[in-house]
C-alpha cells in the first residue's frame, strides 16, 4: 500500500500529531467519504484484534458472547422514555427497504438494551436462570453532531463491547457492578492505560441508568476521555421490558440488571497517552508483533547475517513472543523509521559484530540499547518486555497523577484544566455544578471512587465533604 | 436459561426440524421483533466462532484482515450501473439522523464492493502495492421480500467474509480465483459439507462480474444452497473507481480485480446436512467442545467417579480435546438428550464399572458404542474424532452424489429435482436456459465446473458439449 512521506507533527499539537499518526502507522483512514467514518487499515486492525481478543479472554471466564441485531424497531426504542430523550438526538433512522417505505422504522442501534432486553423477558423465567452475564461486540451508530475523530467521536462505533447481565437480587446486581470495575481495572492496565474512576453527576449518568461509574483517562493535552463505563440499571428497564422470574417462593419479581461497555476509545488511549514524535508506542501487550528483527548487512556476511536472524527468530517465536525480520532491500535507517512509526516494542539489529559477539543489539522503541547475549535471549527478552510494559504503565500514570491537583478556588481550577484536572469540594447539588461547570469552562467528571474531605461548596459556600473531578474531556 | 420442552419433528420434515432445531439446540432464537433478523444464542455463536476462526486461518496465510465502514453513500452505491440494478431493491436506506433528514442518503451496505474501491483508489499507486488482498467479517443487509429463514435467507447477514483482491494482469486474478475456489474447498472439507462448484448463467453472476463460481451444496430436501461465491470482476469496477497502478514502464493502467465470499449459509449446510431426529450433529472440526463426560454415580462410589472424571478431562484436554464433564444433578438419560441435542460428537460415560476395567463407555453421536481403554486414552480418542469427522463428509458426499442424475429428458428432470439435482445437456443459449428453467420448475446452477459431454439442447435440439446442473435452491 501507498507510503506516506509526510512529516509527523510534534506530539505537543497533540490534536494534528493524532490525526497525522492514524494515517501514517496505518492505523485508521480518515479519507471515507462520510463524516466521522473511518477505514481501520490492516495493521490498525491487528491491534483491534489483539486487544479484544485480550477483552474476551477476560470476559469469557464467566460471561457468554452471544450476538443481537443491528435494527431496532422503532417502537421497542421508544419503551423506555428516559432512555430514548438520551438518544432521540443522535439515532439514524432506516425508512426505505429498496423503494419501499419501511411500515415501522427501524434504529440503528446506538446502543442495544432495547435490543437484547425483550429477549431476556423470553429467555429468564426462574431463579435457575440467573444471573444471566452475556456480551456482544458489534458496530453501534450515532449521528454525532460535534466535531469528530477516528477511535474517539465517531457516527459508527465499529468495535462496542457490551456486557448486558440480570440478577434476583439488587445485592447481586451491585457487586456484579464491582466486578464489572474490577475487570475493566485489569484491562486497562494490560493496555498500560491508567485511569480514575469517578461516578457521574446524576444529570450525566447513562439514559435509564440508577448511576453510572465511568473510567477516565487523561490524554497528553490534559483533557479527560471516557474509556470505559458501568451502569447500575435496578429494575427500571426490568419493569419497562417486563423482565421478572419465579423466586423461590414462587413468586414473580422483577430481575435487578447491569451493563457495561467498552469502545475502540480503549485503542485511542493506547495510542494518544505512550506515542511519541517518532509515531506509535505500543505497549508489548497490544503490539501484535512484539520485535522486529533488522540485519545489518555487509555482502561478504550477508549469508551468516541473514541465519542469524532466523534463529534468533526461532529462538523467540518458540518461546511465544511474536517476531518478524524486516529483509526488505532498504538501509536500515528507513526500516528503523517504518517500525518506529508502527510502535514496535523493541528492535534487535544483528550484524557481523553482533554474530562475532555471540549477542544481539537490542533498541527498546524508547530509544535505550544495549547488547544481549545469546545465551538465554528468550528469557532475557521476555523478562525486558515485561520491564517495558510496567515502565509505560508507570510513566503513563505518574505523568497523569502529576497534572491532578487539588483547587481551592474556581480560577484556580480554571487555570488547572488548561492541562490537567480539578479535584474540588461540592455540595452534591446540580444548580451548584452546573454553575461550576459554566465558570470553569469544563465537565464534571463525577465524584472520584472513594476520595472525600471537609470543604466548602465554591458556589454555594456550604461545608461539604464530598468531591469531585473536573476536566476538559473529548 | 429456558429449557425448551417441545419434540423435535422427525428431518424427513425438514423445513419444520430446521427450524424447531436452531431454537431447541439454542442456536437462533427466531423470535426478535423483526422479519428476518434473528438472534445468536451463546452455544450458536460459539460454532461461529469456531467455525470462522478456522475460515480467519485459512485467510490469514496471504491475506489481510481489516474493516470498512457499514454504510455507503447513495452516490457512491450508485456508480457502477450493472452492480446497483442487481441491489436496487433490497438496499436499506438511512435517511434521517436524530430528527433530521440527511443531505445525502445513506445505504446499510449489502456488500461492499462500493465502499471498499474508492479506498483501494486511493491505496493503490504502483505495481509494487499489487497483489492486494484484504478482507473483513462484517454484518450485511438485504430488504429480503421473499421467505427469510435462519442462517439461510436474512435481512442482516451477521457473519459475511468478503475478500476483495486487486491485481497488475488479468492472468493474475483469474489465478487468484482459482486459489480461491481451492481455499473455499479446504474450508468446506474441514466443515464436512460436500460441495459442487458451478459456473453460475451469465444472467445470474454477480452483479458487475465477468463471471461468477459457485459452491452449491445439498440440503437433505434435494435442493441447493449457495455456499460460497468467487467473482472476477475483471476491470469493470477498477474503471468506474478509477482504480489504476503505474506498472513498471511507467504507465497508468488499470487493476484487475476478484471477490469472493462465505456467509453464515456455511453454518446452516453443516447443521441442515449432519443433524438427525436427535438433533444436531456437529463435526468435530465445527464443534467448541468436543467431548462431554457423564458420570453414572451411585451413592457409595460417588467420589471416585468424580474423581475419574476429573482425570479423564484433564489427560483429554492436555492433548487439545475441548472436553467438559456434565455434574448437573439430572439423570444421565436428560443429560444425553441435552447433548445429543447440542451435537456434541462424542460422549464419554465414567461409571464404577469402567473404572474397574480401566476404561471408559465411549459413544458416538451416531450411536455407536465401544469400550475404550484408559491406556493411550488420548490418541484413541483424537484418532476416533478424526475418522468420525471423515465418516461424516463420506456419507454426505456418497448421499449428495446419489441425488445427481444425468437427465435425458425435460420431463425426467422435473421428476428428478423433486428430491435431488439433475444434469442435462443444454446449447448455452439464455432462451432455452430460461425456458428449462421454467418448464422444469427449476433453477439452473450452472456449468459444473470441468464437465462436458455430447448431447442436444432439450429446448432446441441443437448437439451440444455444454452440460448444466439444474436444482431447486434455497
Amino acid at each position: 500500500m501507498e507510503e506516506e512521506s509526510k512529516t509527523l507533527p510534534t506530539k505537543d499539537n497533540f490534536s494534528e500529531w493524532y490525526n497525522e499518526l492514524l494515517m501514517m502507522a496505518q492505523i485508521m483512514d480518515v479519507r471515507y467519504p462520510i463524516k466521522g467514518v473511518y477505514v481501520w487499515y490492516p495493521f490498525g486492525y491487528s491491534i483491534r484484534k489483539k486487544v479484544y481478543n485480550m477483552l474476551r479472554a477476560l470476559l469469557d471466564v464467566d460471561h457468554q458472547e452471544c450476538q443481537f441485531p443491528m435494527l431496532i424497531p422503532k417502537p421497542e426504542l421508544l419503551k423506555e422514555s428516559e432512555h430514548i430523550k438520551g438518544f432521540e438526538d443522535e439515532v439514524y433512522w432506516v425508512t426505505h427497504g429498496g423503494l419501499t417505505e419501511l411500515e415501522v422504522p427501524l434504529a440503528l442501534r446506538p446502543t442495544s438494551e432495547t435490543a437484547i432486553y425483550p429477549m431476556y423477558k423470553l429467555w429468564i423465567r426462574s431463579h435457575a436462570d440467573l444471573p444471566l452475564k452475556l456480551y456482544q461486540i458489534v458496530n453501534i451508530f450515532r449521528y454525532e453532531t460535534k466535531h469528530t475523530r477516528p477511535l474517539i467521536r465517531l457516527r459508527e462505533v465499529t468495535s462496542f463491547k457490551e456486557a448486558h447481565t440480570a440478577h434476583a437480587t439488587r445485592e447481586d446486581a451491585v457487586r456484579q457492578c464491582v466486578e464489572a470495575m474490577d475487570l475493566y481495572g485489569e484491562f486497562f492496565t494490560k493496555l498500560a492505560v491508567p485511569y480514575m474512576i469517578n461516578k457521574r453527576p446524576d444529570w450525566d449518568k447513562f439514559p435509564g441508568a440508577d448511576y453510572t461509574m465511568a473510567f477516565d483517562t487523561m490524554m497528553p493535552d490534559g483533557k479527560s476521555l471516557q474509556i470505559g463505563t458501568v451502569h447500575m440499571l435496578g429494575t427500571k428497564f426490568a419493569k419497562t421490558f417486563e423482565i421478572t422470574f419465579e423466586n423461590d417462593k414462587g413468586e414473580r419479581e422483577y430481575v435487578n440488571q447491569t451493563c457495561y461497555g467498552i469502545s475502540e476509545r480503549c485503542i485511542a488511549a493506547v495510542i494518544g497517552i505512550h506515542g511519541d514524535n517518532k509515531g506509535l508506542i505500543l505497549p508489548p501487550n497490544t503490539s501484535p508483533t512484539q520485535i522486529v528483527i533488522i540485519p545489518i548487512v555487509f555482502k561478504k556476511e550477508e549469508e551468516a547475517v541473514k541465519q542469524a536472524c532466523g534463529n534468533v527468530k526461532a529462538i523467540l517465536d518458540a518461546a511465544g513472543i511474536a517476531t518478524t525480520i524486516d529483509f526488505a532491500d532498504e538501509r536500515p535507517g528507513a526500516k528503523y523509521y517504518k517500525w518506529e512509526m508502527k510502535g514496535l516494542p523493541f528492535r534487535i539489529e544483528i550484524g557481523p559484530r553482533d554474530i562475532k559477539n555471540n549477542a544481539v543489539m537490542l533498541v527498546r522503541r524508547d530509544g535505550r540499547k544495549e547488547s544481549v547475549s545469546m545465551d538465554g535471549l528468550a528469557e532475557t527478552i521476555r523478562g525486558k518486555l515485561m520491564d517495558f510494559q510496567a515502565e509505560l504503565l508507570q510513566k503513563a500514570g505518574d505523568s497523569m497523577l502529576a497534572r491532578i491537583k487539588d483547587c481551592a478556588t474556581l480560577d484556580e481550577a480554571k487555570l488547572q484544566v488548561e492541562g490537567g484536572w480539578a479535584r474540588m469540594s461540592w455540595c452534591g447539588e446540580k444548580a451548584c455544578g452546573l454553575e461550576m461547570e459554566n465558570v470553569v469552562n469544563c465537565k464534571l467528571l463525577g465524584e472520584p471512587q472513594g476520595v472525600t474531605g471537609a470543604g466548602r461548596c465554591p458556589i454555594c459556600g456550604k461545608p461539604t465533604d464530598r468531591v469531585i473531578m473536573m476536566a476538559r474531556s473529548y
